[in-house]
Order: structure tokens, then sequence, then C-alpha cells
């Protein structure tokens, strides 16, 4: 059954500039709708080659979602291409252009008259909103094809694509029509377990489960379970997985989130605060902590001690300590956490070590070795040590994943020994 | 004119849930021959499905490179879509039969009758070895449309262009009679420069030079211009753009660099080192820079200030001034470099303090606003404020890139002046 076509145009994706992320993006967020991709194309900013090509694979029903050349020069052939293969002339739109007019003169340029296209859509069609840039978007009903163009920038395109095509999906009920009408999904997190193991746990419970199907996928430290249903609920599904007692050490959360995100939510929600210092992490860390909004309520901030003189300096790391156990050792990854919950006076620090790579590497530790610390204000202190597999960028986001699940673990297991204030006892692991 | 399309099969491009870096890595390299890709298509693995929609899209003439579908599953269509499409039957090559019984039966697997068929090919064709993996590959001519179906795993697609589609592109003339013939590019990357100013220069230029053309694209604060030409070589052009005195401080270096590739390289070569001071930018400066391997040849170590306190502690920034100015401001920025300066003992900090959003803006200084200082040893103080548009990470980014832009501009000017040991004076802008 055709559902829906997603069309993509642009010379720099058929020159191999750029990846198509945006195609991936709509398709996955079309199956969070119940939609099913049927086809993809990419279409060159040419509009007769476009124009030829769109004629032979513009479906007879369905939504066709479309990126990309809604600008106004003669390389955008969106609003073109679709007017001239729907027989439908090219309208202005009066508030439209109204408002290219102003922003074209409150930047001091001139308006010409191409520039009025960018208001343009197939004649029966409508604009939509741009909140982010300036060309308009367009949606226009032919029949039973209901055509939705956005732009190319994948930030505007996002931004589109959810205050105007989602919401006259579900209005219309086009995700019944075209869709399989009711789908329910739901993602797991898990971390610190292999997709392998975790796929053969769930498969067991998921086969008791008429008609719910799952797909694990694996991706920056964290394994995601995706489990999909067209005709039931999937909360019983859920919960025996979540429940199960094997997993309550991996199981993270529900729905697409990052690690950084939860390990936040946990430490804002207990009133923790955390500093960090990172040697062959270089910041990536702060970076990923940094990342969530509002993260100053719990990150108080971090040295990238790059150089020895930077650890000795500035965390405090001891001259005899680097000397007799090198940088790279489990004696200065844990001098550099208490630096740094010290310096910092936070509840929690963690500590990252390592040779990332190419360089650097030595028999006893070759690339790939990082010793983490993580240090509480009650004197907790762990260290892991970890041999990464891989190249310079995997060991670095591997290293800091890993110091972010044992804040996880950590702000969890003080969380069931009651909280932040009755923590207490020291406990080394490593 | 019609030389070249890209059709990769399979749900898993289709659900979204991995990118198509198939078709952008085929493109790219097809682009080195001189063979421009017309469009591009991903295709269900429904036999049905795919088979109408190959029948309306395959040209008549050009060549075809698709990807994926060639095991021996149901879902593997390709061998069944372009036998039903070119009506040729697909045939058992004798040779590849053998090849995968006997990998079969090594595995102590039966080779059944189904399994045969990895070894099939429309007739007329040949099969294409696979030195990675177990699928042949296969190529067949139908008319004048050169069909090459490789496999959809990269590494065994990447391995099999170029053993056996490269070569016979090349000696088979393909190249010359779907691209171009010879082909030359070259990539130059600018910086501080809006796409459009630059654009109307290089246009003025290439202008000139019969048979070139180019492209201008941005990212990540880079504007980076593709020359291309088919007839001549690109060196004269190359020159009188990058020669141009306009362009003098916004020219960076050619081919495909990052600008933290290029500051690092510009920092060693110079001898320079380098602290970093980060608020907004919470390690993301500090997570480029070592993101290029090598790097602690010139990075000594950054501190990320979170906090007030942090500034104050790690940094030395006055209470004072954090009170009167506030953090996001030009007097907290000078004295967060120069206290990154002094406890890193480097030759140049860059300090970055702003509002990153979504929350944290006032009237006075809304989300956007970032000061960013440049200090050196030579007394050199160097302020910018910056107002960027733009969500939380691209605010972050591109204030790291200004960083970056600094600390770029900062040791080309002092290498004019005479390089680091002969630096003197004081200049403040800002």
């Amino acid at each position: 059954v055709y559902q829906a076509q997603i069309i993509t145009i642009g010379h720099e994706l058929l020159r191999g500039e750029i990846v198509n992320t945006n195609a991936t993006y709509i398709a996955q967020e079309l199956r969070k709708l119940g939609i099913t991709v049927s086809s993809m194309s990419t279409l060159p900013d040419d509009r007769t080659a476009a124009s030829d090509i769109l004629r032979l694979i513009l479906p007879e029903q369905g939504i066709v979602i479309c990126t990309g050349g809604l600008g106004g020069t003669e390389d955008d052939v969106t609003r073109p291409i679709f007017s001239s293969v729907l027989h439908r002339k090219l309208v202005v739109d009066r508030d439209g252009e109204k408002h290219l007019r102003q922003w074209y003169t409150s930047r001091g340029r001139t308006f010409e008259d191409p520039d009025r296209m960018q208001a343009s859509h197939p004649e029966g069609g409508t604009l939509l909103p741009n909140q982010v840039g300036l060309a308009f978007g367009f949606y226009v009903r032919d029949g039973e094809r209901h055509i939705y163009a956005l732009p190319g920038v994948p930030g505007e395109m996002k931004r589109m694509f959810h205050t105007s095509v989602v919401p006259q999906i579900e209005s219309e009920g086009l995700f019944k029509r075209f869709g399989s009408g009711s789908y329910h999904y739901e993602i797991l997190n898990f971390i610190n377990i292999g997709e392998y193991s975790l796929d053969r746990i769930v498969h067991e419970i998921v086969d008791r489960h008429k008609g719910v199907v799952y797909g694990t996928r694996s991706s920056d430290g964290i394994v995601r379970v995706r489990l999909e249903s067209s005709q039931e609920e999937l909360s019983e599904c859920i919960q025996e997985i979540t429940c199960l007692a094997a997993l309550q050490d991996n199981y993270l959360c529900r729905g697409e989130k990052n690690l950084e995100e939860v390990v936040g939510e946990l430490l804002k929600t207990n009133n923790y605060t955390l500093s960090v210092a990172e040697s062959c992490s270089g910041g990536l860390l702060a970076k990923l902590l940094t990342d969530v909004p509002g993260s100053s309520a719990y990150f108080l901030g971090g040295v990238v001690a790059y150089s020895n003189d930077a650890k000795k300096g500035l965390l405090g790391v001891g001259h005899k300590t680097l000397e007799r156990f090198g940088a790279v050792s489990e004696n200065v990854a844990t001098e550099m956490a208490l630096g740094a919950l010290k310096r910092f006076s936070s509840d929690t620090a963690v500590a990252i070590t390592g040779v990332a790579g190419p360089e650097g590497g030595n028999p006893q530790k070759p690339v790939g070795t990082v010793f983490l610390c993580l240090a509480s204000r009650d004197g907790t202190v762990q260290v892991e040590k970890n041999q990464y597999l891989g190249d310079r960028q995997t060991v670095r986001l591997r290293s800091a994943n890993k110091a972010l699940f044992m804040l996880f673990r950590h702000v969890k297991q003080a969380r069931r020994s009651g909280g932040k204030d009755q923590e207490s006892g020291y406990d080394s692991e490593g």
C-alpha cells in the first residue's frame, strides 16, 4: 500500500557534498505517526530535468514531503516543478509577499520581482510559515495527493515539519488513511550491556506478546530497544522488560534520550552538583553536559587539564604521582577527581585520563587505555580502567559516556540508600 | 545530459534507521571521475513495488549504480527486479555457485537451492567479486545502460566499487561518454565573510576563466568555494582568488579542512601554546581543539567556568567585576582570558562568555549575546561582542568558531610582524 514519498532537491546532495539527513529525519518522524515511506528520491535543481523525473514518480495518492529548492534563485526549482507537474499556475500570497518585502526593506535590501516568488505556491495551495528562516514552505492538495514542500536547511525543515505538517496529518486523519491508523511504539534505553545480550533477553519477553515486534540499535554507548505494535498497547510488555531484575542496573529510561539528558535530570532531581576534570576527552564531557539546556542548575564547571602542568597547577595533582605512575593512571585519575571536587566545591566530580591516540600509546598503556574516577563529597571514590577499541573520536566518546554512566549509577545508588544527605561510607572499585 | 543514477535499496533507509551514506559516497567518487549524478532513488525491498518504480526511473542510457538487496532472502530484491525490468532471465554463474557452495560447506552449513541465486545475474551480465563479504555483485549492459549492482554494507560496497566499477568505467571510456572526460577541482576555505559577499568577488574572477565553474557552501563558520573545470587546470584561477588583497584576512587554506585543524597547524608551525576559558560554550572549544590528533603540542588546557564561583576561584575573575558588569560582559571575558593565560602559562588564551539560551536572556543581553576575548603573553587583548541568531547549539558552535578565527587572525598578524618573539605593543578592539 502506498503511504508516503520523500523527495529531496539539490545539487549538494547529488554531488555528494552533504549526506541526506533530511530524508532520514522525515522517515523517522513519519514512522512515529504510523506512516511508512515507500520511496525516496533526490532530484537535481534543473527545472526540466527535475520536472521530468517528478512527473514519473509522483504517486496518485498519499503524502509527499519535499525538502529544498524553495529560495528565490534560478536553482530553486520546487515551486515551478510542482506547478508544472500538477498543471496549476504559481500564485503569490499577498500576506506572504508583504512579510518578505518588510524583511528585505528592514535590512536595506531592494525587494525585486523574482523575490516575490518566495511567497508563491501552486494555485489552490497555502503557504507554510517559516519560524526560523525566510523561505515559506507550501502545502497543496491535488486529489488524493497531499504535498508538503519544506526548506532544505535542517533546522527550518524540522521546525516547519512539527508546526505545520504533523498537526495537519493528525487533524485531517491522514495518518489513518495513509498509515496504519493506530500505531504504538516506545523506545527503552539501556546502558552497559551488549546489544546481543540485551536482544536475547528482550526476544524472550516479546515472544510472549502477540503483535509486538522490536528492534535494537546501539549508539553512543546506549542500546535502544524499539517496541512496536499496530494492534495493542505496549504497556504490559514494557513493564515486563523494565522490571526484570537482570536489567535493573542497565535500564535507563523511556523515550529517545541522550545519556547526558538522563544524567542531568537525575542530578537536578536529587539536587547534586557536578564538576569534571578531563585529560584525553579534552572538554568533550563538559560539552555533552552543557549541551543540555538548564545544565547550569547542576553543572558547576570543569578543567581540561591537557598538559601535566595544568594537572598540577589547576587540579593539584602531585608532581610525584605524575612521575611515579604517569598521567594515564588510576592515581592521577583519582587526584584529578578529588582536585575538581575541592576546587569547584561540587557534590560529585568525575575525571578522565587516557590515551585517545593515534599517538601516545605504549605496550603497557596502548591507545584506548582510559582511567576514570568518580569522587563524591561523602568520600566515595570509584575508579575504573577501560580498554577501548576504535579511533580517537571513538575512544573519547566512549570515555565520556562511561563517565556519565558512572554518575548515573552513583546517584541512583545514593538515592536508594537515602539520598545525598544520608550518604555515607567509602567504596572503591577498579 | 544524463550521466549517472544511484539507486539504493532497503527498508532500513526508508524507515529512517540509517542515513544513506552509500549514495553520498558513490556520488563523491563518481564526481572525481567527472561524472555527475542526475538523480538518486531509494526503493523498498518489496519486489513488485521496487520493480514498478525501477521501470519508471531507469534511464535509457548512462551509468546506474545500485547498492543493497543482493543477499539470498526474499527481502533481497535487486537481482529479480533488474531481471524483470530488463526482461532478462536470471542465470546462475557456475564458478560463483561453486564458490558459494564451498563457503557454506566449510562453515558446516547446508547449501540449499535459494542460496544459489546469490551467484545469479541478469542474462548477458557478469558477477562482480566481493573481497570482503559473501554476496556477489553484478554488472549488466543493456544497450547504452551500464548497470552495476553492489552490496549494501559500506565496506563491501566501497571495495567492490574501487576494484570492479572504477577500472571498468575508466577502461571502457564510460567516464568520457557519460562524464566530462577529464576533471579538475579544488576547494578553497574562507572565514569571517558572508557567502553572498564572497560569491560576488569569486564570480567576477571566475567569469574571466573560461570553462571554470564554481559553487559556494557555508557551514560551521567556514565558507567553502569549490572550483571545477573539465577543460583546463585551475591553478591560474586559484592564484587570482587567493592572492586578492580584499580576501587576505579571509582566506584560510585549500582542501576540505576544519577550522580547528587550520588553527592547530598555524599554532604548531609558529610555536604558540594556547589555553581557553569557557562559560557558555561549556567545553566545546576545548573539545574542537582536541579533536585534532597531536593537539597536545600546542593546547595546554582549559577551564569550563560555568558557575560564577568557578570564574572567581579558577580564573581569578574579580567579585566586583562580576557584580558590576555581570558574567556576560566584556570585562569578565577579558579577566577570564587573562586568568587562563596566567594559570596555564600559555602564549595565548581565548575566553568565551555569553547567553546560549534558551533561558538566561534579558532585554540588555538577549539570548545569543556572546563576548570573546583573546589575550596574548605580549600584552595583546582583543575583545569582540557578537549577537548570534539561532538555537543553543548554533550559538555555542558559532562562538567557538569565532574564537578559533580570532586565534587564526592573531597568529597570522603576529607572524607578519615578525613572529611570537618579536611581538610587541598593545591593541584593543571592540
